[in-house]
C-alpha cells in the first residue's frame, strides 16, 4: 500500500482506534495516552501514512463530533435510536455528544445552542415545531442539520421518518381477518407529525377494511396516557386495540396486566415499535415496528453526505412501517 | 426583592427557561431566539438583576455543561441512569453532553478527550479499569470527575456505587423462606467492581442462610449470557435464580418465556435493576433494586460540590439496594 491510498481510517483500523483517536494522537494531542499514541505512530509508518496529503480533501476545522438531540432517553425508543446513531458513528470515526429536553421546546433550542458552541460537525434532532426557526437557522449557518422521527413541514430540512401506513394498514387488516369490529386506537398529539400521520393512517385503513374509526382515545405520548385510554376504550367494548407510540404501548399493557384482562385472549393488542417489552412476555405483543435502526442509519448517512458532499441531499427519506404478528392477536374472534 | 438577593436562576425561572439559556440571553449569544432573549432581559429588569454582582462568584470559564459517559444506551439501567442525570442537570442550569463506548476502553478514552476537547465543568463516568490512568489525569488537569456505577481501586476519585449486599441478603433469604435450597446465581464478569462484589454478596447470603453458593454460572453482563446461564442453571435442577444484572435478567425472563418455563411456578425467579420489563409482566419480578435514581442524583451533588466548593469531597458514596419481592418468588417451594 503506498501513500496515495492510505487514509486515516487504515491507520486507525490498523491501530485498533477510532478515527477520531488516530486523529489526536497524530496531532499529539495531550489527551492521548502514550500506548495509544505509539500504536497509531506505528501503524502510520508501517502504512506510510501522510497526513497532509489526507488533510486537503477534509473541511477545515471538523471537530469529527456530531450532536444527537432527543425528547428523553427515559423513552426507549429514543434511547435505541440514539445507540443506533451513536455506533455507526463510531464506525464513521465520529463522536456523538446527546442531549435531551423532556418535550420543552426552550430546552431544545437551549441544547441547539449548546451543540453549536460546541463545534459539532452536524445535527441530527428530532424536532419539535416551535424551534423550527432555530433550526433551520443553523443549517444557514453551515452547520448541517437532519431531522428524524418527526417532519417539520416545508422547511427543506433533510428528514428521515418511518411512513405509518404500511403498518398500521396491515395490523387493522389482521384483526379484521380476525373477526374484529370494534377497533380502539390510542392516538399521539396531532401537534406532531408522527401523531397526526398516525392517525390518518389508522382512518385510512378502518375506511379500506369497512370497520368503523370511531374508537379514538386522544392522548398523548405517554404511559398514563396509554393506561387511561385503554380504561376508556375497554368499557367502550373494543375487542381490540391498537397503541400509537411506544409509551402509550407500555400503558395499555401496563392496565391490562394489573386488571387481568388477558392479551390475546379477552382483547388483542397492537403496540407500536419492537421493543423488549412487546418481545419478552408469556404472550409477546404484535408491533407495528417503525425498524429505528434502520432510520437512524440513515440519518447518520445524509449526514455524512452533508458534511463530505456539495450534491443536493434528498429532502426526505421515508422507512416503511412493518406489521409483526405475534401471539397477541392470533385468536379468532 | 433587591440585586444582591437576585441570582440567575431567579431570573431562569421567572422567564420559564434554563440557567444556561438565561445566561446567554444576557450575554447576547446569536444562537438564542429574539423571543427567548426579550422574555429573559424583561425577567432580569423586573428582578434587578445585575449579572456583574453574581458573576464574582461563579468560576471563570464555566461552560455550564457537564459530560456523561455510559458504556451504552442499549442497556435500559444506562439508558435510565442518563436520563436521571440529565434531567437534575438540567434543573441545576447545567446542560449534559452523553456520550457511550460500547464497554471498549479505547473509546472510552476517546471519549474523555473528546468531553475535555468540548471544555465541560466535570464529567460523571461508569468507568473501565483500563482507563483508570486518564481519569485520574483528567481530574488532576482540573475538569471534576465523579465515577459512577463502579469504583476503582485506590484512585481518589468521588464514587456513587450501590452496595449489592443488603438487597441480595434479603433476595436469598426470602427464596430460603419459601424453601428453596438450590440456588442459581448469574453472575458478571469479575474484572468490573460491580461483578465481582455482587457474586460476593450472594456467596456470603448463602453462607449466612445455610445454603450452598455452588449454581453459579460466571457470564458477563449481556442478555445472550443471561439465556445461557439460565439453561444452565435449569440442567442442574436449581428452584430459584438470581440473574446479577438487567441484561442477564432479561435473558434468563426470555429463556424462560420462550422454554414455557412458567415464572413463580416452575421457577422462582429474581432480577436485577427495577426497570419496566421485570414490572409489566402478567406475573411481575421480584428485583434486587439499586434506585438508579438516587445514584444519578448524589453523582451530580457530588460533581455539583466539586464545581461550586472548594471543600474535599466524600471519597465514596454508597447507596444500598433492596429487595422488592413480586408474584415470581411468592409461591412456597
Amino acid at each position: 500500500m503506498n501513500s496515495s491510498s492510505t487514509n486515516l481510517k487504515d491507520v486507525a483500523r490498523a491501530a485498533g482506534v477510532s478515527v477520531s483517536t488516530a486523529s489526536r494522537a497524530l496531532a499529539g494531542k495531550p489527551t492521548i495516552s502514550e500506548r495509544t499514541r505509539k500504536r497509531v505512530a506505528q501503524a502510520a509508518a508501517e502504512l506510510k501514512y501522510h497526513p497532509n496529503i489526507q488533510a486537503r480533501s477534509l473541511r477545515t476545522a471538523r471537530t469529527y463530533t456530531i450532536g444527537l438531540i432527543v425528547p428523553t432517553l427515559a423513552n426507549p425508543f429514543f434511547a435505541t435510536m440514539a445507540a443506533a446513531i451513536q455506533q455507526k458513528a463510531t464506525l464513521a470515526g465520529l463522536a456523538t455528544i446527546i442531549s435531551s429536553y423532556s418535550e420543552d421546546p426552550d430546552q431544545l433550542a437551549t441544547s441547539i445552542a449548546s451543540l453549536r458552541e460546541n463545534n459539532v460537525d452536524g445535527m441530527i434532532v428530532v424536532p419539535n415545531p416551535q424551534v423550527t426557526t432555530e433550526l433551520v437557522e443553523t443549517a444557514k449557518s453551515g452547520t448541517p442539520v437532519v431531522l428524524i422521527d418527526r417532519e417539520l413541514s416545508d422547511q427543506g430540512l433533510p428528514t428521515v421518518a418511518s411512513d405509518p401506513q404500511p403498518g398500521i394498514e396491515e395490523a387493522v387488516a389482521h384483526l379484521v381477518d380476525h373477526g374484529h369490529k370494534r377497533i380502539g386506537y390510542l392516538a399521539g398529539p396531532s401537534s406532531l407529525s408522527t401523531g397526526a400521520q398516525r392517525l390518518e393512517a389508522f382512518q385510512n385503513a378502518c375506511k379500506r377494511n369497512g370497520v368503523t374509526d370511531e374508537f379514538v382515545y386522544h392522548g398523548g405520548f405517554e404511559v398514563e396516557q396509554g393506561r387511561a385510554g385503554t380504561s376508556e376504550l375497554l368499557k367502550a367494548e373494543v375487542t381490540a386495540l391498537i397503541a400509537g407510540d411506544s409509551m402509550m404501548s407500555l400503558g395499555a399493557m401496563q392496565y391490562l396486566h394489573v386488571n387481568s384482562v388477558e392479551i390475546g385472549k379477552d382483547l388483542a393488542l397492537v403496540g407500536f415499535d419492537d421493543l423488549v417489552y412487546t418481545q419478552v412476555q408469556p404472550k409477546p405483543v404484535s408491533v407495528v415496528d417503525q425498524d429505528v435502526e434502520a432510520m437512524g442509519r440513515k440519518a447518520l448517512q445524509l449526514l455524512v453526505m452533508a458534511l463530505t458532499s456539495s450534491k443536493p441531499l434528498p429532502d426526505s427519506i421515508r422507512t416503511p412501517t412493518t406489521f409483526m404478528s405475534r401471539a397477541s392477536t392470533q385468536k379468532q374472534f
